[in-house]
This record gives structure tokens, sequence and C-alpha cells, in this order.
């Protein structure tokens, strides 16, 4: 473990990419923009993932595995897809390398260019639809409910680890209809397994809303959203879930015959998480030590340290703690027993709060005389001296406290920092000063939303669902409105 | 479910692509060569992959995840690596596509030129090891045990689905040793993992054997297989793990300072299994009725048909079975409930039976009557009837009885067909008649090995492990010989 992390308060933006570099979560490649996931951050990914697919097929959804490339001619089959995709996908041109004449290495092989250019998929709903034509025909082959966990790459100019890369995994359903009532019970109820998600495992409270017209997916006819708030008061788009109407379906001439046998066009939806999500557990819950994880994701739970001189006193030491690491681990409780011989404790202490294990249970001479061991919880930092008898307990408990109490400590945050403007100064001076979701009223065009993001980086998160109605005035134009929507400066 | 898949003894290769597609496990995309896997397929695929997750674990390793596209010079590093990957890769060229000027759709921005083009992975060596180079300082980082599940692109001109597409899915494990034993002793501890798994998993015997210069990976010393025999006596590769050597760890300067401060190449090794392996359970089980699936790896392994007219009779059966159901999925038996309306039970049978589900369960009015239910097993197709009472253990035992007795059939017919022959014409009549594997003495030469694939089609499989040593000639050239391969025509 190097040691140096910059403080949040300081620079929260160099705090972050050193805490993803140093607790060895992931690092930059050779190709630019694209990252490598090392094995500690992977294995919170691995957790993320078990979590979400469960929850997937828990409301009856499927994996299944679609091309990673595409025709580029599918793009432009809906209008609004290829507008918002063409300007950043990577175009496979060729398959086939040669050697350089010269001997210098390989060369593109000229006589090896595809007669249609391929993309690699920034999203799939093309390739899928264009599949879901052939997979249906009749009302009884619906609702189709697929996902599928993969790759996809945006070519990205500005990028940061996990928040933004060329390059990134995730999970993209996608699902056929019947009838609109349920492909847009559909696209609500993903939204709430994010939600769930979010909150239970993440321990990330987030705000669901549908977004505006301008913010929308290239394709659909709603977008919704969850949206989490940082610890330096931006907000991040954790998860978005569309409804997109019959636009695929008309694009890829997708219809079913129904029980009246009459033949109509399928509805559909769209609902994805990426390794983004890293980025929001990352920097919602870390401090200037290093990362603090909700033991729900954390890949080890507990972690023991021995503080011993010698050999007999390791193995003193390792005859009363190994059962109750046994134990533990029979529980589903994630447990590592770091006898590293080289290391001296402190350096291992501060090795695992900078990785985030949320318990770490030290014993050394004094407490194995007295039956007792140290628990040091990482989100509170607080240290209690507990009795062996019963230390199993008690960890099941902690672990379940410091669950609840990230998610509180978050949630205190986030709704301290959701504030009322009723001027355009007010929203200013809201967010240059204290930052977080602003609360305003807004006249419901694109030009005055493009207008403020323009002057305050500020962008409408969303408008939250069940939104409470209040008769208003537009922050920048003073036109009339209905309803507050959410600002804020986003990740 | 559609009828009318051709028998294996008329046509095993159109028996194959059809068994595949009505069976609901793949289908060819518009893209050329590349697949959609479908949800029933991918559930088997993903009960290979958490069993073969779970082994890699097992023995110590991390999972990771490395950039999709690698910069074309990083191919050239390794000399053999280049010269085998380069006749087959997909090649980015641009980032991004633009409108038409004549509106017809998008087109390739030549503004958006790539300064070196990329290549989509055909494997990941190259992207590893140059990013080993950072992670690797010490014998303390050593050994680096880490596998990546990924996609990967080979551009085969003649595809078929899973034995040979140009996406496939893999995992490749890369790992890095302070000394060549311990390298070698990675390779084969893969080697045996990936023999565990076909043999107690899939029920698919194999021959564990070391390739030929000629078959070895581009880039490794050594290549180790695992070679599995298909029913029409064709053969399959279906893992290989390679050593090595030093070779990566020279082409990508990765050194290590050894306990005594020496600065050493790092040892390496790499080793993957793919959706290859789908083909190998498809094709060396299946009957002229669809898949037969060993009960570890059937995503649905129990299916229950109730045979009823009219509500009152379904209810009766259900109340009387779905306790059974709920008992066996206690025990971590996957069981489906098959109460489609609209279908037949004649219908559903075929259709269970084209799927591979190993035990049906059907229960009528008169096993109603009588306490009872018919068990049919998809393996031997045998049918019997049962008592109630106890049926939770019955069908438990039916499971063990079938994975055993899928994997002796395949072992029977296996060790029937490898046959010695000590002639030229002895082996072509084996290869023309028979088939399967020919045991056979052979000069050691790339030469005389080249010669026999152009006259016969057929291929060293491998040089089985622990290979007994004796005195022969070479069948074709003559030449003294100190120990027989395996040859055969091959997938």
């Amino acid at each position: 473990m190097a040691k140096g992390l910059p403080k949040r308060g300081d620079d929260h933006s160099a705090w972050y990419n050193e805490l993803v570099k140093k607790a060895d979560l992931a690092e930059n490649s050779a190709v630019r923009g694209c990252m490598v996931i090392k094995p500690y951050g992977y294995a919170i990914w691995e957790k993320m993932q078990q979590t979400l697919d469960k929850m997937f097929k828990d409301t009856g959804h499927s994996n299944a595995y679609f091309p990673l490339l595409i025709p580029k001619s599918y793009l432009s089959k809906e209008a609004d897809h290829v507008d918002g995709f063409a300007k950043e996908c990577a175009v496979v041109t060729h398959y086939r390398l040669k050697n350089a004449e010269d001997g210098s290495g390989v060369v593109v092989d000229p006589e090896a260019k595809l007669d249609e250019e391929l993309i690699v998929r920034p999203t799939s709903e093309t390739v899928i639809w264009s599949t879901y034509k052939n997979w249906i025909q009749s009302y009884r082959d619906l609702p189709l409910l697929v996902n599928q966990w993969a790759n996809v790459m945006r070519w990205e100019m500005r990028t940061r680890l996990f928040l933004r890369t060329s390059e990134f995994l995730w999970q993209e359903g996608h699902t056929a209809h019947a009838t609109e009532r349920e492909a847009i019970a559909e696209t609500k109820q993903m939204l709430e397994v994010y939600a769930d998600f979010a909150e239970n495992f993440m321990g990330v409270p987030v705000v669901k809303g549908v977004k505006t017209a301008n913010e929308r997916f290239a394709g659909a006819v709603d977008t919704f959203c969850i949206e989490a708030m940082m610890q330096d008061g931006k907000a991040l788009q954790a998860g978005t879930s569309h409804f997109l109407g019959q636009n695929f379906a008309k694009a890829f001439d997708v219809k079913f015959s129904d029980k009246d046998n009459k033949l109509e066009h399928v509805w559909g939806t769209s609902w994805g998480v990426s390794t983004r999500l890293m980025g929001a557990l990352i920097m919602a819950h870390s401090d200037d030590e290093g990362l603090v994880l909700p033991p729900k994701l954390a890949p080890i739970q507990v972690v023991i340290v021995p503080i011993y001189k010698g050999e007999d006193q390791l193995e003193a030491i390792a005859e009363k703690i190994k059962p109750i690491q046994k134990e533990l681990q029979k529980l589903g409780v994630s447990v590592k027993f770091d006898d590293r011989d080289s290391l001296r404790p402190g350096f291992k202490f501060a090795d695992w709060e900078l990785k985030g294990v949320p318990v770490r249970i030290a014993m050394g001479q004094r407490d194995l005389e007295n039956g007792t061991v140290e628990i040091a919880r990482r989100d509170t930092k607080e240290k209690n001296t507990y009795q062996l008898d019963g230390i199993v307990e008690t960890v099941q408990q902690l672990l379940e406290d410091i669950q609840e109490n990230i998610f509180k400590k978050a949630l205190d945050y986030r709704d301290t920092h959701i504030t009322k403007a009723d001027t355009f100064d007010e929203f200013k001076d809201l967010l240059e000063n204290k930052g977080g979701f602003i609360s305003a009223h807004w006249d419901g065009t694109t030009e005055t939303e493009e207008k403020i993001k323009e002057l305050t980086k500020a962008t409408i998160r969303c408008i939250p669902l069940n939104n409470e109605q209040e008769e208003g005035k537009c922050i920048y134009t003073g036109n009339p409105s209905t309803q507050r929507v959410l600002f804020a400066k986003a990740y």
C-alpha cells in the first residue's frame, strides 16, 4: 500500500483518481479511454452483478448474448438513435493484417476491406430488435424478457476511471410487450429494481424520476432514471430505464398477431446499469483514509489481523481465532486472516482501511490472555474490545449496523442538500456555495434548459416521480410552471 | 417446438445444425460468423461458467477485466503470436460516423481516423502482459493468478454455431510465476481442472495430452489440451493450457527481482475454454429426439407435466405435485411445472425431450387415484411408475444415475473407438470406416504430420500424457518412432 491519498476537501477529483488506483480498483490502459479493472475492483463488480442478476431473474428475465459488432446500416434505422450514437462509434473496416513490406510489423491489409463497416456496439437495441423480428410472431411469444451482460464502447473524448470510459461493462435489458401499459409497467418495475439495489445494497439513496426530452435516451419515448448525490454535492446518474414505445418495433418491423389475429407493432423497453456504479459506490461513502464499502458488496467483509512476535504467538492466536473465522464463513461472511509475515500491523490496518473492509478484528498478546479481541468498524472508526464469547453474533450485528449506517449517513447528506431556489440569483448562489440538488421551477422548454446549462453547468437531473404540483415561475424566464424539477451539476 | 430433426446417422452435420436451432440454443446473426446465444443456450453456458469460475477461485485465481481493443503494434511484439493471429483480426480504424451527404444514412468520417489501428482482441496475452509489466516488480508480487471472462474475435471464413464463430465467449487465465517449475505446474493444474470439468460436469471423457509443435498456440513453449470424441467419431479440442515460458515476459519486458535482488524474466501460462464447449456438450450426448443434457448442467433438471381435462383436474394434480416440486427446489433441484394450457401433453413431452431435460414426471387422473406418477428419463427413455411416497429421493437418485450413465456411455463409445494402426493403409481404412482416434507411430516431423493431414484430413490431436514408450515405425515414412500418438479428423 502506498500512502498519500489527497484529501477529499482539498481536491475531490484528485482524491477520487488516486483512490481508484491506490485501492487497486482500476487503472488506465494503453488504449486511450479504456480501463483495466483490477482483481479487487472486479470482485466488487462481481458482487454487484450477482445481486442484480438474481433480481432480474426473480422478475422473470433470462440472459442471452448478442453480437459485439453491428452493421453500420442498422444504426440508421431509428432516426434519433443514429443521431445519438454515430458521433462516438468505434468502426471496424477491415478483417486482416499483413506483414509490412519494410519488416516493421503489421499493417492493415487493404484487400481485406469489409463490404459494410461494422461498429462496436455502443448499446444493442438495433441488433437485438433485428433479432426479435424472428422471435416474435404471436401474442404467445410475449412478453419477451431478456437481459445481456456485455461490454460496450462509446468513443469518449474525456474519460475518467469507471465514471466515463470508452469501453465499459454493463447489463442491458431489452423487453418486448403486447401492450403499451405492460411496457410502461416493465420500465417502472426495472427502475424500482435499480433503486432497491442502489439503496439496499450500495447504500446509496436515489431520487427516482423521469428525464426531460433533452436528456432522453436516443430512441426512447421516455427515460426514467435514478439520480444519486456524491459527497461533493454533484449528481450521478446511476441507472436508466427506457420506455421505447413502438420506435424500435417500427424501425425493425417487429409485429405480432394478437388474440384476434390482428397484426400490431410490439412495445419495447430497455434498461441498463454499468461499471459507472463503481464510481458512485466509491464517491458516495469513501473518506480520506480510503474506501468505505457497504458490507453487502465488500469482497472481504471482515479482516483478522494477528499482532504477534514469533511463530509461537501467531500459532496461539490462530488457534483461538481460526474457529471463529470458520464459523463466520459458514454463515456466509467472507473473512480474511492476514498473516503476511513481512508487514507490520500498522501497515496492515492502513491497507485494509484503504481497501474499505467493513470490520477489522485485531488480536494480540493481551487479548490472548483476556480472551478478547479488538474490533474496529471502518465507517465510524470506532474501536471496542469484545469478549470472544458471542463474537460471531457481534460481528454479524456490526455488519448489519454498518450497512444501515452507511446508507443513513448518505441519506442525511442528500436530504440536507436538496434546496429550493426561487430566483436565478439564489439558484446560482446555491450551486456555487452549497451544491447538491436544487429544486426549482422551469418553464418546460429545452431552450431554457440549455441556457441554464450554458450559464451554470447545471442540468435538469430529473422530474421526480409523483412530483408535487405547484404553481410557480421559471427561475430563468419567469414563465409559468406547474412543478419544480431537480437541477445539479453532474458527473 | 418444430418437428423434423434430421437423423444423426443420415447427416450428422445437418442434425447438429438443426438441433442447435430447434432446441433454442443459438442462431446466426446478421453479422457474418457471429452468433446470437438464445436464452436456453445461454442458461447452459451460465451453468458452465459458474462451475468453472468456482473451480478457478478454489485454485487461487481472481477475475479481472482488460480492454477489448489492442494496439496493432502490440501483436508484433511476440513473433510467433503475430503470425498466428494477424490473418484473422477485426481492425478498428475510425472512431466516428457522420451523416452521408446524400441522406442515405451514415458513413465513416474520414477525419476520425485513428493514429494507430486497434484490433479486437483475438486473445489477450499482449494487452495483459503489457499491464503485468507494471504490476510485477518483486518476487512478492508472484504468482499472479488472474482470469478474465470475455468475448473475443477471430475472423473465421467458415463458421458453425458454437464450434467456430467469429465472435465467441470464453475465459482466459493468464498467470505469472517466479520459476519455470511453478509455471509448468500451473499449466498442468489447469489442464486437470478442465479435464475434471469435462468429465464430471459435462459427462464428456477426454484424453489429456500435449500438442505437437505444429499445433501449438502461437507464442507458447508447450500447449496441453483435452481432446474429446464426438458421436460421429470426430475429435473436438475442448480446452487448452499453455506454458508460455518467458516468451511474453521477454516481449513485454516483464522482470521481477528475486530474493537475492537479481532481476529475472517472469514465467507465464495462459489457458482457456470457450462457448465451443457447448458444441462438445451437444454432440457428445444428444440423439435423434434432441438434446441429452447432463443433470449438473441442465437449466431445468426436472419437468412436471400434468395430464388433465379442465381446471378441477389440474388443480387436484397441482395440489399433489406442487409440494414435491417445492421440496426438490429446496434441495437445489431446478423443477419446472408445465401447465401451458394451449399445448397437448404429447407435444410437451416431445418439446422437453428436444430440450434435453433429464427427468420428466407426468401425472394424470389414474396416477391421482393411485397416488403415483410416471417418470421418464431422457437418457435411456425408460419409463416407470412410482409411488408418490419417497419420490423426492427417487428423483435425486435418478439425476445421479443419469449423470453417471451419460458419462459411461460416452466413455464406452470413446474407448471402443481408439484403435491402433500399424500401416498407412490400415490407418486410412480405419479413418474411412470406423473413425475415432487412431493410435499410430509418427516420425516426429512437422513435414510428415502435414503430409498425413493433406492426404487424409486427419491431424495429430495430441501426444497423451504419460504416454507408453514403444519402439515402432512411422506409418507414413517408416522412420523410427518411440511412441504412438493420437490421430483423428477433428472439429
